[in-house]
């Protein structure tokens, strides 16, 4: 038996007892975890990070990762706080969605139960560490962490601290684990453990999950990736328009929500392309626009930027003759992400959201708000593309599946 | 572009007008579509089924396959009364699954949409042309069906049939589609669709199953494979054990809910064995058993059995100690579809179906009770087994996704 599938075996084990646990239980350990990280804020910040940081900046490693890469004792205690806010939310696991008595007399109850063993594959940010750990606890799922190699000695100091509350709390240590192993075979074995691994969740780079989504035989849930629209109708008003434009493209540029695309109807053009342009300037962003869009100082776009996920202070843009070539051009183009349409035409509103096929559709308001924080889900895994499962932000619910519970008195067929 | 992504296309754009439909419109297709299966029995029964059944039995295919091939009057009018039972059942799409105003005055409401395009890939029966046809377009799915080649004639007739109909209440033939092609090719273009195909949902044999798992980058819903146990507690009321055990296993032994392992409290094995062995002998059940039901005329069992999805009058069958090594071993050998305990104590239930982690666990009750008609579903388009999006007997609400559709005013972060 390989490292990886040992260690999926143990999570399995441990998961069951897991399963059991009450809420309360559940609580003390994420409060456990959370004591255990400030506590032990030497070994992970300035031994663990520090090395991570040390062979990051070795390797020439750009600005911008190394800061992602960086612990400092306020984000460590944000990590803290976050385990104590997941602590504060309902437990997901024995709900019953639904139930009944059916004509026989046979009581019928579907009940929400954990997954079992949930694999996290992620990019350098600690912090999803902590995250994915308590989310997947609360929910009553063991969990494989399998960050970057880069944060290697973080992961491994900030893993090693949650485990021992967690033992000390009186829950088994293995529903937090590391996958061994830093080459990508380790990667490639956990995507092959079906039966051993009930759900993968890729968090990362379009690259990162689409090579999870072509190679895994355990069940996938996609996440992130945001090619996501503002539309600007002929009825948009237009102070209005400019305002949600901005917010989206400019508020945080890194992040999945951000817009990417801009649409504007023709019959307003006119008047809001001077406006928005000007705008996108005064805030750097780079228009990368077709021939209207270039009369104000856009650079040419090709077929590639309506593709595009930039995250960065680029967006494309477009002015469409109608309603029915701006949901054209989303149903090309969108990742299926978030889309969102300004408009004061209740048909033209009612037509965008039933016609855009996106995890998030928007009426009047700015992408960046596709947010399990957001959205009051308390605590967020990822948000989902994909349509099996679930679609948007992920929060405790969602790290669940469900049996059907069944009583009789002797029923038979 | 291949015939196979050609046809994924079509069924792309049919399934955006399909998903706009009203409940009154799909229900006037579902009724049409029973109608012309049976203004067209002759093309059907007497063309395109005596045709294929000429081939298979060239072929010298074993009866009980032929059977199953086969298309008769009776048949033929119960797949059309399928179609008008899925009529009548409440349609899923729009469906508010949860909703709110957030703390900032945004609207928030999750929603129920159509997955878009569904591809099922399924063997000999005929019926399930009909019966995945209608599922999936109540629930505003296109469809992209591919039968066992043995029965490409039927479906030929029937999709045939059934697509005349759609057209003509007004709704896009290509909707319900054949996936065109009979080699394996086809099939394998179908599971590399991703993006095209939203969703796939393998019915059939075991082999069937795991080819589409392994080889699928289209997210799949695994069905079906059934090794199911029932369990007698040491305070299990024998009368209703003996009568649960053998309603589990003969009632009917070639579907995925029937009984394949009985285990037995050591404590009332004395007196169960005896009773249970001559009933199961009476009914012609073989019985591979452990050592103490080897007392009892069984046959032998192997590691191979307590694994096994026997489909036929075989059981295997094992003495154990404890509750404990009852769940132990269900843990260990369950395909996770529907596992049974007999027992009249309460802790004992509360135990089994807190950690027996199936699909369904039930109470005093047969195993043949997992069933989207015996659950009140109204209609079934398989059984999953797989923890990801549907768990269980699937009706018409596990045919869909959901979107979140947030509606602001002016709203910024």
């Amino acid at each position: 038996m390989s490292e990886v599938i040992a260690v999926a075996r143990a999570a399995r084990v441990a998961s069951r007892a897991l399963a059991l646990a009450t809420r309360a239980e559940k609580d003390a350990a994420l409060h456990a975890m959370a004591d255990a990280l400030l506590e032990n804020e030497d070994d992970i910040i300035y031994a663990g990070n520090a090395d991570d940081l040390r062979r990051a900046e070795a390797a020439g490693t750009p600005a911008n990762i190394v800061d992602r890469l960086t612990l400092t004792p306020e984000r460590l205690a944000a990590m803290a706080q976050g385990l104590r806010d997941i602590a504060g939310l309902p437990d997901p696991v024995g709900e019953v969605v639904r139930g009944g008595v059916l004509t026989n007399g046979l009581e019928l109850r579907q009940v929400r139960v954990p997954f079992g063993v949930v694999g996290m594959i992620y990019e350098a940010r600690p912090n999803v560490t902590a995250d994915a750990a308590g989310i997947c606890l609360k929910s009553g799922n063991a969990v494989l962490l399998r960050g970057s190699s880069s944060a290697r000695m973080t992961n491994e100091a900030v893993v090693e601290a949650m485990r021992d509350a967690i033992a000390a709390s009186g829950l088994p240590a293995d529903v937090v684990q590391l996958v061994p192993g830093e080459s990508h075979d380790s990667v490639k074995e956990l995507m092959r453990a079906r039966g051993d691994v009930d759900v993968l969740i890729p968090r990362g780079g379009a690259g990162l999950i689409r090579s999870v989504v072509e190679e895994s035989t355990v069940p996938v849930i996609e996440t992130g990736v945001g090619n996501c629209h503002v539309y600007v109708d002929a009825a948009a008003d237009l102070d209005m328009a400019l305002t949600i434009a901005l917010n989206s493209k400019t508020h945080r540029t890194s992040v999945c929500n951000s817009a990417e695309s801009l649409l504007v109807h023709a019959d307003v053009a006119e008047e809001f392309l001077p406006r928005i342009t000007a705008a996108f300037q005064t805030a750097g962003v780079v228009v990368h626009g077709d021939e209207d869009f270039q009369q104000h100082g856009a650079v040419p776009a090709t077929d590639d930027d309506w593709g595009q996920e930039y995250l960065s202070l680029d967006i494309s843009a477009k002015v469409v003759a109608s309603l029915d070539e701006a949901i054209t051009h989303i149903q090309a183009w969108s990742s299926g992400h978030t889309d969102a349409i300004v408009t004061d035409d209740q048909r033209a509103a009612r037509r965008f959201v039933a016609e855009v096929d996106s995890a998030a559709v928007l009426v009047n308001a700015s992408t960046r708000f596709t947010d399990g924080g957001e959205f009051g889900f308390g605590a967020e895994i990822g948000i989902s593309t994909q349509k099996l499962h679930a679609r948007g932000p992920m929060g405790l619910p969602e790290m669940t599946s469900t049996k059907y519970v069944v009583v009789g008195d002797g029923h038979v067929r």
